[in-house]
């Protein structure tokens, strides 16, 4: 909301991480720290993340949600071949096109499996089930692909996977002015703080100050960290909350 | 979908993280993963997660939208003294309810900083800003409390705080009967078992079964997790999948 905007490109991102496991607690998500420091990283500034359950009408509506509203849409999860990997019919409704089997996808899978020895069966083949009109995303891992279709980007649960699939869809995403960060230290309760940081958050508009508090087992603390697009905004106001925190240090 | 609901009580639950630091990556959740671990414990779906930014227009949204549709909501972070801390105002305005003071929080932080000789100043009293007609949630760990307001639980972000306010929510809750589940390991790759996995499936509409693959560095495999609120049901669903791993793995 404080964004230097009329200066600085902003692009924005959802993630819709699709799982019963994940809802039900038995699986512990790590994509989505790992995609938000990714888009952090590429200047592209995560917005929203939804988890929804392996249901095609909750997949739907929450991937039309947020692909209207936002540059990107990064999905995770759904695309295996088992009976419960409804993602790529779900995406196709979301964007009412067919889905069926893409010649490319066919022939990824049987150069991988044929060697092999190993049967293309009707499960595997599903995996190979693409929605009209989207671009493969390809896997270094397992090779059976994600997809890419408007501003969707659809791609696996299984995190080696979904890691490998991001490093093949960031060379294709435009990135906005990076949003740069420092994070300043203290050893104080955000009660001494608030405040003064308030105040120094009204004096540079063009960044954003939050306060992340943390307990380390005796006392608390917090970190403050000042976000800003522009370094020498970032520079500003990190000095001023450098010196308002060394101005309370020694009288506590 | 094929949950036995007309013998068992289903109770919903939809989570709300809010949080810049979750979505810049900074921070890595931890909340989710706990009550979703918790919620599953006591027999409560969780059928939705949305992580939101500190902007009090997106706070308010993704309230409104969860809340009329499930059980039970849980907010994390925002409710701390500093200025972007913003959730009780935004809860306050997604049910359309006044905010002030609390003449209860108020005491509580008294009581709690008095005898320390730390002023109450007014950062710390923002902590005591109550939507009218909430119950307080106590807050074992360091005092300001969370609220509950409707069918929404506001708790703190900092994990210790809030896994203390879970346990102050847990006994005020509904709860349904409880999903049952056994995990049947299988070193075989998804794309053997999807078929028979699938038949499964259909002959037992009343379990929910799960194909959860990993790769453990060398060879894919998966855990098949079959979930049911009957007993009876699971153990049927559990020794067919069983049955049907054993009868593959030889052959491999």
């Amino acid at each position: 909301m404080t964004e230097d905007s009329s200066t600085h490109e902003i692009v924005t991102a959802a993630i819709v991480i699709i799982g019963d496991e994940i809802l039900s607690g038995r699986t512990k998500d790590k994509n989505i720290g790992f995609i938000a420091d990714y888009l952090t990283a590429l200047g592209i500034d995560l917005k929203e993340v939804r988890i929804v359950p392996d249901e095609e009408p909750e997949i739907v509506a929450a991937i039309n949600a947020v692909r209207a509203r936002y540059t990107y849409v990064f999905t995770s999860g759904g695309i295996g071949p088992t009976h419960d990997d409804i993602t790529a019919d779900s995406v196709a409704k979301a964007f009412g096109v067919g889905i069926d089997h893409d010649p490319r996808a066919v022939k990824i899978l049987e150069d991988h499996y044929a060697p092999r020895g190993i049967e293309l069966n009707e499960a595997r083949l599903r995996m190979a089930r693409i929605p009209f009109g989207a671009d493969l995303i390809e896997n270094a891992v397992s090779k059976a692909p994600g997809f890419r279709i408007g501003n969707v980007h659809v791609m696996a649960g299984v995190p080696s996977v979904l890691q490998s699939m991001m490093d093949a869809v960031a060379p294709t995403l435009k990135t906005g002015t990076k949003m740069l960060s420092e994070t300043i230290p203290a050893g104080l309760p955000e009660g001494i703080i608030a405040a003064p940081l308030g105040a120094i958050q009204k004096a540079y508009p063009a960044t954003i100050i939050g306060s992340y508090p943390y307990h380390d087992g005796t006392r608390y603390g917090t970190n403050l960290v000042v976000r800003a697009r522009s370094a020498e905004m970032l520079t500003e106001a990190a000095n001023a909350v450098r010196d308002m925190v060394a101005g309370l240090t020694p009288a506590t």
